[in-house]
């Protein structure tokens, strides 16, 4: 299949490897072209301007944030700019479900389909092909998109017709994954004050109740000190926090624990 | 063994009736004396009072909260006017850090040895043995402990030899399940403002981030709304929030989630 | 002088009135053609657009929010498109900090003077020239706004040279007030419950520590329960704490009484 | 009158002192006994234990927290052992409401009469006999005791007849005044980090939406940064915000201020 893909950080360049090994005709575009030159040596094509990169059966981004996207998406030389309308645009970036719905609808628009398949795992299951996508589009679109998950992606979640939907699920497991993180900062600290040896709590609490890695990665950086409690801007973010709270508060639903995880954000940065 | 028991409500009763199976002698002591006659009938000799329970070689506690015990140890015809200076009180009930303290000095001043052995699991791991034990205390006498530990748990967990700190690990454990339960309260409720179907929502969230059976049990209560988001109250309650924050206020940590937590469930109880 | 005012709401049509009444030559502008009329009996002249009413040599805006005030800034036929190099432009929206910096910046491209006066003060001190003016600007200019400001309130501050300081400190104003809002809604809640009767409880509380007008009418209606304890959306709304909390995100300080309030008050819109 | 006074910190001896001049009896009892023979000098007589001042028509006790009155009240030679049926105990300390309940019953039993009366107000305000005072109690005992009042007051508020109703109400105002500390130090973080002049915005703030002295004095000193922002453990401290607490968990009463609050004042602390 012909691909192009925008966006080649942590995440993204191992994706395209992949999928160029796997046999796809890759064509790649990222604003630092240096990185896109990478690509080059192992089969990929460079283009010089995501629009280039979207005269392509499928056109993947990964891409940092909101701004980032809407900018390749939307601006000149753009992918919406050059998309046919057989074509589709899978964006794999956590972004916000209002740019997710802005994008449905200005894809709608062109004729051309719009995918949200959003993934967790970090960048060396992105290398391995181990990431867990969840995608959400119309059906149709969804299964001629499976075997490019197929190649990056140990599992699909199918999530439903709606785009954003999978957006949304995406936040929602960062929201739970920034909890856990400022939960184990506190609870180090306390174990720490009273004495327990943190590698010890960390032994008891990944062998009883949270046998699950986030909690064996996560707990293991902040019993060794690798960052502070509050520090989870290192993996998550201030943003996705954001989001979460961006999605909730257009639904009226409260979330007093990314408010907390916020505030101790900030006062982290502070 | 001859080993006293002291209390059988749900958890204490599937304990003891493992160690009466195991061949040990087993002397049952519960207020509400019918439950201490359920299990005469599979072997156990029945006290009359907490103290004759107490003329054993370990005397085992399993009770509700910090006021139970404090009573049964230091009541009238209580623990501690009953036990013997070579003997051993294990106390494996959910207590707070400042009680354990206070009763490790009593034993102390009486020349008697004094364990706190808590556990994570449910009435369900109580009757099969499969507990996970969190022990502190003397090396020795936890030595002395460990045959009765493999008979009721699958797992010995040894923090150290001050027993408050046995206490203390158990309560943070429970503090972080309560903001695991407190996170997906919010979540499902923001889920299910966004139209993502709640099954479907915990089948991802369990199997990428979090496949830990918390996660899949409350998750699960929670996905087909068999409690509240904020009725945590029924799994655990505010008294091991209030437990845990106690305890951390003693050392001066604040934890910022269980106040959180604390507040919601006094929301829900309003 | 010859005044352009823009946004004729509660605020707006009682200040746009006194300066009428005290000489001034005013040519109105509102979305809702109806409310610039009902001036227009009393001695203004109605504009056509935003444009128009900036043919003057000051032209004071009072609208709804950012939006509005975008809008009718940087819109067509907006204050920008027409303002003279020697008028100046009056702010005294309640709006963000960062809208403030990007107007002050646009009128110094464009060689116009720009201020921001927000106020303290509900409608009845509008109609009654009563208002608290947060000004700020170069002085020069401030100087020439002076003799309006006499007309509006009754007391100026100078808050300093960058306009949007002034913004920052009504938003800081009004985070104030909504956490005591917030705070008199608990304590009445605890109050009632406790047996105490609100009437009394209001008596005491504003003759003892907060003899302060906002304690009296706020903590009256919550006495009231003319609305509820977290309903102070009616006077105040989630746009003003949002606000603040942006500016304080972007400065790098947690405010977790803000990011309380924000909770309470979504809780109470769900 | 011949009245009893127990407790002479630095609200009780300004007190003792005014009933002292106003011509009353007055037995004075001081853990520290040195601050009772500083008021022999102006007249008083020194008692040996807490029940020798109460052998009065009036017992008034005025102690640092519900542990040092319990002592006072309930210990041996206490006021209750010591106080005939036909004498008042007023209590004017700031305890928990669980606390003053406990007396009231407690009296009750001995057919002595009980009133607590806590105030607002500064050791000044006590010096200068213009304390607030907050009453509750049988309508006519309060009677009996009305000229004390009037002598240690500027004005008396009655609650009613249940003593703890005026303990809750002054801890509601405590509460009410932790919460704008908390607030003001928020504020003015934010205003420094904006760059506005601390000086200013107290200016602003005192003459505009908050004019009332708690807002000038507490204000003031997080302006001048005489203590930290979360540094209100100076005037108020961690006790009165876990009272409210208490008193707000047994009414099953959410208050997210007062955990904030004190979650901020433990990190303080920290």
């Amino acid at each position: 299949m012909k691909v192009g893909f925008i966006g080649l950080g942590n995440m993204g360049s191992g994706m395209a490897r992949n999928l160029i090994k796997s046999g796809h005709e890759v064509i790649v575009y990222n604003r630092t072209r240096s990185r896109a030159e990478e690509l080059q040596q192992v089969g990929a094509t460079v283009a010089d301007t995501p629009g280039d990169a979207s005269h392509a059966e499928v056109v993947i981004t990964m891409l940092a944030d909101d701004r980032a996207l809407a900018q390749v998406a939307f601006g000149p030389n753009g992918i919406l700019s050059a998309l046919d309308s057989n074509s589709i645009h899978i964006s794999m970036s956590t972004i916000s479900v209002a740019l997710s719905d802005r994008l449905a609808e200005a894809h709608a628009t062109k004729g051309a389909a719009y995918v949200a398949a959003p993934v967790f795992g970090r960048p060396a299951a992105a290398e391995a092909g181990e990431l867990a996508i969840i995608a959400a589009g119309p059906a149709d679109v969804l299964e001629r998109c499976q075997p490019l998950f197929d190649v990056m992606g140990r599992r699909t979640f199918i999530v439903g017709d709606k785009p954003s939907s999978a957006n949304l699920l995406k936040l929602i497991g960062n929201f739970m994954l920034a909890s856990v993180i400022e939960t184990l900062g506190e609870a180090f600290a306390l174990g720490r004050k009273g004495g327990l040896d943190p590698a010890l709590l960390l032994d008891v609490l990944t062998n009883t109740l949270f046998p699950a890695p986030v909690y064996k990665n996560y707990g293991g950086m902040i019993a060794r000190q690798e960052f502070e409690p509050a520090g989870f801007k290192l993996p998550l973010g201030l943003k996705d926090v954001r989001l979460v709270m961006e999605a909730a508060e257009s639904l009226n639903v409260p979330l007093p624990v990314a408010s907390l995880v916020r505030d101790q954000f900030i006062t982290a940065l502070a």
